[in-house]
């Protein structure tokens, strides 16, 4: 249930609104938006409360919420999410991409990088030191190791830092080395990973489970935000379908709709969400297209070489580059911003 | 197998070659670029063929195409098709723009939407006068009069008129009054329905079927083709998965996919990808950015009354003109070109 | 909406209300059970009628059905629908077995094939005559030719015979030489197709399309029914989902699910549900166990070599006696009869 | 790679050819079958050491397998895995019964559950303790007090028991006082659970992810194995299609296909499978003839009332009882052992 206040309605109305609700158990969350205030209720409502919350001063409307998730809808929090990291903001406007290697492999490798991820104009240098593998003969990451070299890159070359976290256990430290937490598509559901990641203190970028209904990703969102975390984004990275031509089919059409639904901001993988290097280029710009609030990419040196296999699906840096050049000609003709450092050729 | 000749090769080796292959019962297709000559082979080639035309003067390669279609694939084909219909080029740089109502359900409602059609700068009138329904007892569509119909507010208003055709019976009559053929998605594997469309003169638009992969999905077009026909559109209409939210997903990586192993021009359906109207003005976006050559889109002016019930995905006849001023800003963004009249607001 | 009447309800009385319905333009649909009659009503019914109809002598109760089938629908007909041809009953408890080759090759081919399949205890000879192809240079079928054998080789053995059509116009000449038409599951929304069989005389085996929901393969069994022809059997022949190990997903809760939510027969094909050999005989077992009224299995002499290719899930013909021994087993533990001739070894 | 020595080979032959194996670093797993022996190395083998082990005494032969999962595959390990616990042994022709509640939920409803479940003639107790919820605001289980509750039930009652682990934090409590572990769905790919499981000396039940392949899960599988956990059951539970009128579609082509694949047992879950009541009798059935090892179905005295809210795919005791008499009938129809007490009516 939400009830709606003026935006001018007093301070002390508003507190007292959220005073009768916690004092019947429940929770209150204000969302203050530029023409109403939003104070959402968690928990069982009698009917008793809404009528009286109703006819409270400054109260203009009292609606029950039938979604099952209430902190990630946007009937609770009209006004979008901005999530601001050291100077970006993710979500309000400005297009954030996100580049990098599938896998931390060694300190050079993600110094190198790091060098060109930075040099395109990207904001975030993405890598995996931690990876989820189908069999367990496979390639498992650099585990803490990866998540230091990566730090080290990140700080040297100026960029945000997102890795994905597989495990409770390892939130703490993923928490400690990245700026970002990474769920993976596997674990959308992994119920005790997403309530310790409510409490870890960073913002988290939440992947689609890869046969995930919106309805489902936005309760897993809401897990994390019920823990206390309020910064989370929506990474739609591809949908299982009967086409095999492509790893996953993107379901672009979830953007707007995640847009609608929620106030997160909601970011495309077009590297997973295609597993072909030269359809990475063309559905980057469908996704800006579609509303992306950013990208995450692969980007490797030597994606022939690359540990995880999944060079197929990494643009080479020159790729990355023409593409965010590209980018900062399309961003605009679509209501968005980005700069490409004019150095790269 | 294709024999690959110099763009040089004079048009007496070019001849010469095709009559090697045609003394052998086979059929050769001269497909003439910018750089190289193609002449493709159907039909089963003995070794000893393969090896004579390898020697022939003019001939650079022969290389055997493992692909089952053959007409549809760029290999034979390496250079785009572009459908030009009075003056209107699909497939050729320009954004080509098909509106309308889902159903053709009077003369009056066809020659407004005709007109706002137009006015908004698109170049295709669409209309459905023989409706396929899930079930019997559903309105079925208004026929030959409404073929009539359209065809004369096509004429009227200066554009060119598009129409599904269900069944053989009615291709002859649909190709007298409509300049584009539309096969369903329920019809993509009509293979009668196909083989008729090879010999009936007219352009194809064929819409993929709602399961059926890249490789069906060109095989089907290869029915046409084969036929005789070489003006075939793919359309992208999305495809069914477990997600419910939205009527299909609108699969737009099909687009770049079928560029790359096809020649022909690709269309993108976003009214029946999404079946949402909101979702329809991003997804145009994206599925220009992805690189549709163009799109297929349900206007309405009174979508909450059309007759077939599908009104909550037709866009109201401003938010369409609306859509289409932001695309005349978006086009040249991904190197299209696309002008909307100024007469518009 | 349906009229309940009570089974002793004496006939004019039930003359009397299906003049009522004929008088107001509706059709009216008497269906006579063990314990009720039910008079089904097809057309926009006014409140007013179904006062009236509530009053009636003999009238228990009018209800309305929400389905968008109804001559499909069990509420319309309570009994099982029983299809009789030439002393075979399919949905009367005996279990009705359909096989042989996927397509009719030769006369020697299908008498051959025609002779094991009966040997073995089958009913129905199936073969196909036209062939839906994926690509237009594959072989394509034997077309008239075939059928005539088919039809000899039926005669000769005494089995009844089941083949494909594909066009409207082929529904006559197929109806001449075969005792049951076949649907392919690419034709499931072909509605010319099924409108023509409304009204060819011969049962129909409509197969389920590959991506076609429970609601829409009783809707297209509808516009047959609604032709005319209630002798419509349904076939599951496997969905099209993200498994590619199997051909198709047989999906076997289809079966009780359309026995409720019809009164149609039900058949089952684990040839194409599975597409492998290996699979067929647990499939047909479980197929049996979840109620199937009968099975259409591909069984060919010379699976390698077979004209379409489809030979790797056709069974060796002693395969597919040794399983019809087995169902003689195991019928009666699931209340179905079936006897499988002793002479086979 | 394996292998293949001769049944005979004298144990000091095989006890040399691992001594082998271990001495360049692999590992090596002995399956003893009724014909042959089968030694199968895990990690990268050099041709030198291929070669050196095809001329040592017994061995006949020296197979590459190019499976990623190898301890799962059945090439390693030819002959059926069977695990026994107590007496009751899965996957040695015996059906074995698991039923229960979705959740326990008090000490009463659990213990008066069991009592039906063992009176019916089912071995196992099943029931959920830790519940994962699409979302945080819904009941998520009674915990560990729930997990005490449904030991002494089992014990009580004399039946194994069977609840679900969803972190590795808890697997040792699990294991402390459940029979059987289950993975459900949704973690079928957490591999920090998986490895954790490994080492955790309980059998596995483990769910097929909704949308994992065949592949996907035996490399799942192949994770707990390679842990050191010989005792890993395989679910087969539905996977997610576009069908929407069952909550999943029950793919039972998945029994034959794992058990030609692999030597580890296969259970069936028809009531998640379904997702409604009426449909579990036949798909239990139709599990049993696929070939099924065992079947885990939900029982509820209150389906009505249960806190999870799926009591609608609950049975009935009186129908789960029934439904056991039936299958003492069907069992031995298809090769499988089953006894129901007669005290049952």
């Amino acid at each position: 249930m939400i009830v709606i206040a003026g935006v001018q309605t007093p301070e002390e109305h508003i507190h007292a609104i959220v005073e009768v609700i916690e004092k019947e158990g429940l929770q209150a969350h204000v969302s203050r938006g530029s023409d109403r205030t939003i104070i959402g209720l968690i928990g069982s409502v009698e009917p008793k409360l809404a009528e009286h919350l109703r006819q409270m001063k400054g109260v203009e409307n009292v609606v029950k919420i039938s979604k099952s998730y209430k902190l990630a809808s946007r009937d609770f929090h009209p006004e979008n999410t901005v999530i601001s990291i050291n100077g970006v903001n993710i979500g309000g406007g400005e297009l954030v991409i996100m580049g990098g290697p599938c896998a931390v492999e060694s300190a050079t490798q993600i110094d190198e990088i790091a060098a060109l991820v930075k040099a395109a104009g990207a904001q975030v240098l993405r890598g995996g030191a931690f990876k989820p593998r189908t069999g367990p003969y496979s390639f498992q990451g650099t585990g803490v190791e990866g998540l230091i070299m990566m730090a080290e890159a990140g700080k040297k070359h100026d960029l945000l830092t997102i890795t994905e976290v597989m495990t409770p256990e390892y939130v703490d430290i993923c928490a400690e080395y990245a700026d970002i937490l990474q769920v993976g598509t596997r674990n959308m559901q992994n119920f005790d990973l997403l309530r310790k990641l409510g409490t870890c203190g960073k913002p988290v970028l939440l992947k689609r489970g890869f046969s995930s209904t919106y309805d489902e990703f936005l309760n897993a969102a809401e897990y994390i935000l019920a823990g206390g975390n309020p910064n989370v984004m929506l990474c739609e990275r591809g949908i299982r379908t009967f086409e095999t031509y492509t790893r996953n089919t993107l379901d672009l059409s979830a953007i707007p709709v995640l847009q609608q639904l929620s106030h997160l901001p909601v970011i495309a993988d077009p590297s997973h969400g295609t597993g072909r290097r030269e359809l990475v280029v063309p559905m980057t710009k469908a996704s800006v297209a579609a509303g992306a609030d950013g990208l995450i990419i692969e980007m490797h040196t030597d994606p022939d070489n690359s540990m995880t296999g999944d060079g197929v699906q990494s643009l080479f840096p020159d790729q990355f580059a023409d593409l965010l050049k590209d980018l900062e000609l399309l961003a605009p003709a679509v209501g968005k911003t980005f700069h490409a450092p004019s150095t790269i050729s």
